[in-house]
């Protein structure tokens, strides 16, 4: 294990986050509120950042190993110092909750132990809804974006940190690709930011909406989430909520005009397919709970937008729709969005091919002299990808499972676990009964608050970096 | 498709299901009830058996395709037929209900949509259990022991119909292996009987009682299930659903006095291993519910064999039981018993190899120069098996998904559902909350009703011969 580079890197995570505090500093600035939260982090972040990252490594080689070891700790170490403004405001005085709130930020997940948000200073709600925006894209691709790093230690880097099952580049070199991610992300998000503010949203409204948005990560200003906005807003923010959804690719592709090989993306495609299917079942079973279909509508496809991408935002309580309607959320929950996106979950591609393989293999068994190929997007897909994605899905069912039999202790009612273990671990944010959209994660205890602490991590990292950091075969020489 | 050789096959599963309908048709005419339901029946059969049987196939080539089609067809016949006895004796007058509760049967599920089975005629109530019996083992395993089949059609008719991932056969010859299966499964049962017997049961009640244990069924003959029968019953029930859910390898090979090569086998380890340690934790977690710690382990012991094996006898109401323990059931019941044994669920042999690859994953992150090899017994995993049982795996739970989304249109409550769902998968027959041990699945329209029935079939069988017959490529030429 090449200890030197890893703290090296971390050295860079802690000034990055030091400078991203920066902003929300501005904003207590700007509404007055106390600095010393923010102050204190910044200080925090840069005790730790400034030696480690002035260390020199002698020996930049950088494995597979080093890679997932820096990019979880990576994420730990920025959730617990992204926690510092949460307990020294005293917003969230217990630690364990700061911790379950930084990481439910930084994950994307948006999951919260607050019942009222309301209370908040601005400059804290800024900050919590930032981590969203940081964590969409990853802070590990944006270092690779900035830093001089090797070739190697580039990939690695990002493929620990990238969801999916295998990481696009755009281009072959790694440091433009990351470049080319942050600015379509930038690009997008400002886009969104403008027309909340045609909307007649103030700046600070429009920027948490559209952190929490882009990084598909769901945290609110509100206590009633997105609900009291205009139809015009929670329009735009569904729209976004899908945009945020789609493999960055897709973006790349219609910006160098190949409009054609984009509109082929075989996942991109499913994805969108799901989201229609789901809105028209669950309309057509719960149109009756509202008004006019027009407005059944515009709550559905908001909801169904918000669940595939796992931003979690919600407008109403759909855990009071019927079982039908919520067992399909409970799907794209499921599910998730594309590969490359902000959005959490399994991913579309997984399931994709997945369910190829189902099909190959049903066809192997009606006529097993047929050669029978897997294809994604015209290509074959390669062994080693099946593979990966058959081992994650193992982990990811053991430690659902797990989760779960720990909740247990905690809290008797099955379906809130069920569902807290399915929000944390896909990064949705909201699950059902006692965790739906009108609860929160306060209920649980310091130890359970871990567990799904540890389960919002593990699912923005795809598992993997976290067993490896954990797994005691990567610590001997 | 070579049809002959199917519908060949099919007129001898019929003409062995008459044969087995003259057991309870001898308890009918014992216990001076109507011998009409099982005349009928048996006539049938004999109406569809004899001619099928009777044809001559000039092509006897079978391969992979046919074996799976004969075998899904062969399990949904029997079916279907041995309702008649139900519908006609007017046990059970639905026949959406009749269906599903002989498909309990058959497939070793054990769910029951009745709630007094008190009133059932005696000779109706051996016809229930029996079907277990018969299921258990399997239909197709018992005609490749006695018809005069081709080499290749037998192996492909018990690679279909046995449980677990790989088929170990016992010999070289696979007409040989299927005696010897039943040899030991006739065997066992007997002993059950006559330590039933020697209880203090009467022939009937020992006779029924073990014909569901050795099947992992499931179905009693008195509404309390297991609960007020003595202690001794009980522990004898209890031993007797562990035996019959260990690989009938390990019988053989202690038949052939290879001892220690029966201990080394590592599914039963763990199966015994996870068996021990569930009853340790429910124990610490539910003793106070009972009268002594005695008495906790006798019931907690009873209700993890039951589960794990895939049974679904109970002697309390575990329902009632903490959350923890709970939870822990539910793992039981995901991960059943051991491959070729009587019992259903994913089942161990499955679960040790998704942990190993789970494991061996790891390995290669952290040292990417290492080979690392999967073993299972001392033997390298063949790749085959591995992707056979990821791809069950993707088919289980989309299967689970779709099933669950169709009975929440018919039932708002997501723990019967899902529970419904796993208990009739997995062949355990009771679930938790309406459909657990006090409760029964009578509750469902009569088309979650056939849902759950392709449910019971398709987890016995292990997903592909359902998904073969059902496929339109099986029918293409």
């Amino acid at each position: 294990m090449n200890f030197k580079i890893i703290l090296n890197i971390l050295g860079w995570v802690f000034n990055t986050e030091a400078t991203c505090l920066l902003l929300p500093l501005l904003c207590a600035v700007i509404y007055g509120e106390s600095v010393v939260p923010f102050l204190v982090a910044i200080a925090a972040c840069l005790v730790a950042g400034v030696p480690l990252s002035a260390m020199k490594a002698k020996n930049k080689t950088m494995y597979a190993k080093e890679g997932y070891v820096t990019v979880a700790l990576s994420w730990i170490a920025i959730s617990l110092m992204g926690m510092l403004p949460f307990v020294v405001s005293g917003s969230i005085p217990n630690v364990f909750n700061a911790f379950f709130e930084t990481a439910s930020g930084f994950s994307t997940t948006g999951a919260s132990i607050l019942s009222d948000v309301e209370v908040l200073p601005k400059s804290i709600l800024f900050w919590r809804s930032f981590t969203h925006w940081i964590g969409g894209m990853g802070v590990l691709v944006f270092l690779v974006a900035l830093l001089p790093l090797s070739g190697g230690s580039n990939m690695h880097l990002i493929k620990a940190e990238s969801p999916g099952p295998s990481v696009s580049k755009l281009v072959p070199k790694v440091k433009t690709t990351a470049k080319l991610l942050y600015g379509i992300y930038i690009a997008l998000t400002l886009i969104e930011v403008i027309l909340l503010l045609v909307g007649g949203l103030d700046m600070f409204e429009a920027l948490t909406l559209s952190f929490g948005t882009a990084g598909t990560g769901g945290f609110g200003i509100k206590n009633s989430g997105i609900a009291d906005y205009s139809s015009y807003v929670q329009n735009v923010i569904t729209v976004f909520m899908i945009i945020f959804g789609i493999d960055f690719s897709f973006y790349y592709l219609i910006i160098i005009k190949k409009i054609k090989s984009a509109i082929k993306m075989e996942e991109v495609r499913v994805y969108l397919g799901i989201i229609l299917i789901s809105v028209l079942l669950i309309t057509i079973n719960c149109y009756n709970m509202f008004p006019n279909v027009a407005d059944a509508l515009k709550h559905v496809f908001f909801q169904v937008a918000s669940l595939i991408t796992t931003t979690g935002y919600s407008t109403t309580d759909f855990n009071a729709w019927p079982e039908f309607s919520k067992c399909i959320l409970l799907c794209l929950m499921f599910s998730g969005a594309c590969a490359g996106s902000t959005g959490g979950g399994v991913k579309v591609s997984r399931l994709v091919i997945l369910f190829k393989s189902i099909i190959k293999e049903i066809k192997i068994l009606s006529h097993p002299k047929r050669t029978v190929k897997t294809t994604m997007n015209g290509r074959i897909i390669e062994h080693e990808t099946i593979r990966a994605i058959n081992v994650y899905m193992a982990a990811y069912f053991a430690i659902f499972l797990v989760s779960v039999l720990i909740l247990s202790l905690d809290k008797p009612d099955f379906t809130t676990n069920f569902t807290a273990v399915l929000a944390t671990i896909n990064n949705i944010g909201p699950g059902l009964s006692e965790v739906g959209p009108t609860g929160n994660f306060g209920g649980y205890s310091d130890f359970s608050t871990l567990v799904l602490t540890f389960d919002m991590l593990v699912g923005r990292l795809e598992i993997f970096p976290m067993l490896v950091l954990f797994s005691p075969w990567s610590w001997k020489k």
